[in-house]
């Protein structure tokens, strides 16, 4: 038997409730669309006053169908939606789509329907696309269904798009079509009242229809869930999502480095990268990706050969593969040898190969077949400027059948030919994806490869290291009912210690006289900063001194912080002195821990010092992270060749920033009131035990 | 009287050698153009066995026609170019389009006849276009031609459009007319024996049917040539280019860092910058952008203004404004109060202004006018999503009108409605740019803003500083006929000084007895390092000790030395020993010159150690530079910040860093020899008097 959610894309009864026989009305409209796209089910019309709409019988009310419905299309006015789904109810129907609009959307009492929407459908257990939509489709041969007001008649292919966002799923349905781009099914989610972004892209997963999942959602309900289902769902198909920066309506007011620099975009980027989702900018970028995973084959390697008969475009396809990561290899010089042998005396035949303006169809064709089948490309771009005083159609046609038995990835671009993409499937319905301009066709085949790459990268794992909780739980009992501060240094030692996160040696003195005796014992150079609640920044109230090297520079030492806190007013604020010995060489990074409101937990990984500061050079993840995103998250940083030695230094060891960052995931997501966790400096070297945490801050 | 240029653009008339009847043939194709367009002159078709062309009379050879000829347009076969240039020679034509192919894009001997044309029209003082390209065209009213063999008919505008490549010129063409996007001038320049780039651009310049400059080119004859110019014309005219890689040839083999970094692309990227141009990776984004500068006004700030009907398009829009640097401010109070009095009761009337599905021609067109007049924005971004049964072509239509007399800069995005787009001039010809999407109508916004600053800012000067160049000849006098050498330090030495550049104090010691006599005269700490011609990459080679605070340290820091060099049986080369103050802190930056095959002489300015390393942080511009480039390149680069002061340090001397550009400049312009040079590194604290070049080297 079908789902709920199979009854909505593939129902074999729909009842249109509101249906109306008003010409232009968004009813009849739908109604109209259901028949001209030639729906293979029953469509039965409810309207309380007319008797036939769209000369189709129509019903006074859903109870008087005998018939069994599958689905509901409700386009009645906002106040009658509830009784409606009574009514429905009463007839056994599992799935609604309510298109009427006037709830959340308009304010407090159409959220307050909606809120009741939700608990009946909830209580009748039923399914709700909606409310505030635009309806459905599905292309299958066997459903044809167009479920939506929006004239046209979508073109059957692989792509599912899910749109939160009506008007621009109504401007990219005319888009699709008119661009010869092949859809399987779409859904207008509306206010996600029920159904949302996460139900559909679970529900696509395991559907055969679906090659390809496109999203565009305006904001997050469940950033965790949607990036914990991704990163499984994208291991099998291709997840595209449209940028779009909002997610929380805002981050909690950060006061730690972490906190600051997980902007609302940062987060967006960090889940979406996390579950292995495709972010692109921009509608257009979109669906120039979409195609190519509906039609063309995953590259097996970066290597890409390009046919033409015109330079310049050419060339920009060359700079654009370049840019992209992609290599435009000489082609075998057996394969030279066959080009040469069909083409003009003046084409290029090494890679672009050039067919010059009069290349014709069996030129093209047999020029096609043959870099196709040499074994130094994985891919191939057929860039076919407007021929002299040939038939375009036809040269496509002929290129299309050439190419399409192979194992390979192949892009067409028709050069400004607008008006032949329509009609190429016609004569060649298996074509490859088509392109306007061979940059967009590079850029995609890069995105292609990159996610072979992906969908091949081994699974990772999430590693439990021995910790001893119980000193975190004993130590959190000190902080009960505390929100907003940070923990005693002392306290933040203990806790790293729990965790096998190393925090330098460290101790307290409550007087000159004590650092002297403390001192040699840590062994000079020592460091030396003054301790207290109130002692936030302190390197800004002039509370550390680095470098001491005798007994007469740490008197000294003592005496300038002394002073410093003294003008700064704050001299009160002094309970002692913590002192550290000096560390110095080696790579500073910070690690840190911080919450979005919606996300959660979220853990962070740069350089430190002007790497963070300056160029904001970061990656965060959501906690806990598995081993292999660690190991991303290393290498993501632009600065990571930094941690692999320059400039004469030896690198250090990255294998144990892995385990510290997967133990301070560990200890956030063992204990989620930790709000913030500052590392910072962390220091790396070589040598697992020298690297040590110079400083470490955790907020309650 | 006409020049020969204005003969190519505004003839009153043609002819046609090589005109012929057979439909198809390209020349058939090209007078079908003419006429089809309406070309306002007269044609003289030449073909030794036609009568008449296409209903015209035909001429055996232009000899025979008796009027005066401003323009010949020449489609015969290659090894009859020659003497029918003479021809038209005889004739007394000064303006000639070569369209036939088959010369230097083929080989030698094509070359060969291309040099001898080129000759030819030297000698006669003609202009020629071309050879291989695809004709010309002006759509000034009072003109009306279209010179190509691409069937169209181009919409009347203000772009110029001049095309390296013949089939994406083709190609454009027709997507132009397709967009409702109005050329001015279209020019195929083939392969540019005569009539080139910069030709056009500079005859452009001055020419008021054009109102921006778009280029597509492959490669740059005379990148300096175009830099001078384009630094002018950008004041009074947007340039925009197409992104193409290809430059010079590749750059002399380069061993310094300076030499290293500057790449092809780094290349372009310099001096299209210096030369205000604006620089794009595809045509859709040249014409985006190009139709804007035809059609809209110059933003006068950064803040804009956005009118939808659907919430989804209008997040699009804001979210590529902030990415674009432009703000999204609420409107006035009394703004809003209006807009609420014309908006339905759920509206947004803050910004984006959301007048939902159902607004019509009225309440957009009152709305547009309401926001426009707002003094909180500078800019419009109007979204018309497709519209719910209302006509989308009047709802358009009344929203030009409403906005045409407007001073602000507005766009139109009429979302997937590409049906609509040709059909609006009609209902509104002055309608605003039209965009499908409204994150292009953002960028496009934004790219406007930055011209808008860029032609406002103050032209730069030449500083001329007192310079010793007598020392510099006299030093030069004894390299004379060495290449590819480093100079000798000390040289290099005198030669910074002539310039006032200050390299550190140093002296030098032969021997370690030398060295323990001078150290206390410069004072500890000081620094030692081999020198001698062999000893290139002295820190590799272990030959430079640093940090020496003691005359013991001293000693083992000189046998330090010795033995590395031997242990990398080296030690011959050992000349005498470099001995230096040890300066520590301030910021390390790199000043560079290196020298491209085609653009020549380039300075480099960007933060040493990693920063070049790793992160490439560099700026690039030809020399010699303006006092306003040498701010712009401390600005450019991404570092810059850490001169300004970053963790608690003082900020560096920045106008000081100019200056010492400004001179680095000038010596390089005033000694071309110089291959190579790298202050590396140049420190720079915030006292002048503090900064130094710790180590320079020279390449003659």
């Amino acid at each position: 038997m079908l789902s709920p959610l199979d009854k909505i894309f593939y129902p074999a009864s729909i009842a249109i409730i509101g249906a109306s026989s008003k010409e232009g009305s968004l009813s009849y409209e739908l109604i109209n669309n259901l028949i001209n796209y030639r729906y293979n089910g029953k469509i039965f019309p409810v309207n309380p006053k007319a008797d036939s709409v769209h000369s189709i019988k129509s019903y006074k009310s859903i109870k008087d169908v005998s018939d069994d419905i599958d689905l509901a299309i409700l386009m009645i006015p906002r106040d009658l939606v509830l009784p409606a789904i009574d009514d429905c109810a009463a007839k056994k129907i599992q799935s609604v789509v309510v298109i009427t609009a006037g709830f959340k959307e308009t304010g407090a009492e159409g959220a307050d329907i909606e809120k009741k929407l939700v608990e009946k459908i909830r209580k009748y257990g039923m399914r709700l696309v909606g409310p505030n939509c635009m309806g459905i489709i599905n292309t299958n041969p066997a459903v044809k269904l167009n479920g939506t007001f929006v004239l046209g008649k979508p073109i059957h292919g692989g792509i599912g798009f899910v749109s939160q966002s009506g008007a621009l799923g109504a401007a990219v349905l005319k888009t699709v079509e008119q661009n010869d781009i092949g859809l399987a099914q779409f859904i207008s989610i509306g206010n996600k009242a029920d159904v949302s972004g996460n139900t559909i892209i679970e529900y696509w997963w395991n559907n055969d229809d679906i090659k390809v999942i496109t999203v565009y959602l305006e904001s997050f309900g469940d950033p965790r869930k949607f990036m914990e289902l991704t990163r499984e769902i994208t291991k099998t198909k291709p997840v595209i999502v449209i940028k779009s920066a909002r997610t929380s309506a805002g981050m909690k007011a950060a006061s730690s480095h972490t906190g600051a620099l997980a902007s609302s975009d940062v987060v967006v980027d960090a889940f979406l990268e996390q579950g292995g989702v495709i972010r692109v900018n921009s509608t257009d970028e979109m669906f120039d990706l979409a195609k190519a995973f509906d039609r063309a084959k995953l590259p097996l390697g970066n290597r890409v050969g390009i046919l033409t008969n015109a330079g310049g475009p050419a060339i920009l396809a060359v700079d654009e593969c370049a840019n992209s990561g992609l290599v435009i290899p000489e082609l075998d010089k057996i394969t030279q040898d066959k080009l040469r042998a069909i083409a003009p005396k003046e084409a290029s035949v090494y890679n672009p190969v050039d067919l010059l303006p009069p290349a014709d169809s069996t030129m093209y064709s047999e020029a096609a077949k043959l870099i196709i089948e040499d074994e130094n490309i994985d891919s191939l771009i057929i860039v076919l400027g407007p021929p002299l005083m040939l038939d375009t159609l036809e040269i496509a046609g002929a290129i299309c059948e050439s190419v399409k038995n192979s194992d390979k990835t192949v892009t067409l671009v028709l050069m400004s030919q607008d008006d032949i993409i329509p009609k190429l499937k016609e004569v060649s319905p298996e074509h490859p994806p088509l392109y306007r301009f061979p940059e967009n066709a590079a850029r995609t085949i890069s995105k292609l490869y990159n996610y072979r790459l992906w969908k091949e990268s081994a699974p990772g794992n999430i590693i439990k290291y021995d910790a001893d909780k119980s000193v975190v739980k004993k130590i959190l009992l000190n902080y009960r009912g505390k929100s907003g501060i940070y923990m005693d240094f002392e306290d933040v030692h203990k806790i790293m210690s729990a965790y096998g996160l190393p925090v330098v040696n460290s101790a307290y003195a409550e007087s000159i006289e004590m650092l002297l005796k403390i001192a040699p014992k840590l062994k000079y150079p020592v460091v030396i900063k003054a301790m207290g609640k109130l002692l936030v920044h302190k390197s800004d109230l002039g509370a550390v001194e680095i470098d001491i090297h005798t007994e007469h520079e740490l008197v000294a030492a003592a005496k300038r912080i002394i002073a410093n806190l003294e003008k700064n007013e704050i001299l009160d604020g002094l309970e002692k002195f913590l002192i550290q010995p000096y560390v110095t060489g080696g790579v500073e990074t910070i690690l840190g821990i911080t919450t979005d409101n919606k996300a959660g937990k979220m853990i962070m990984f740069g350089l430190g010092g002007i790497f963070v500061e300056i160029f904001k050079d970061v990656n965060f993840k959501l906690v806990p992270i598995f081993d292999n995103e660690a190991e991303y998250m290393i290498n993501a940083i632009r600065s990571s060749a930094i941690l692999k030695g320059v400039r004469g230094k030896e690198p250090v060891n990255i294998a144990y920033i892995k385990e510290s960052l997967l133990r301070l995931s560990q200890l956030a997501s063992d204990f989620p009131g930790f709000a913030e966790i500052d590392l910072n400096p962390f220091v790396f070297f070589s040598e697992k035990e020298k690297c040590s945490i110079l400083d470490a801050r955790i907020k309650i």
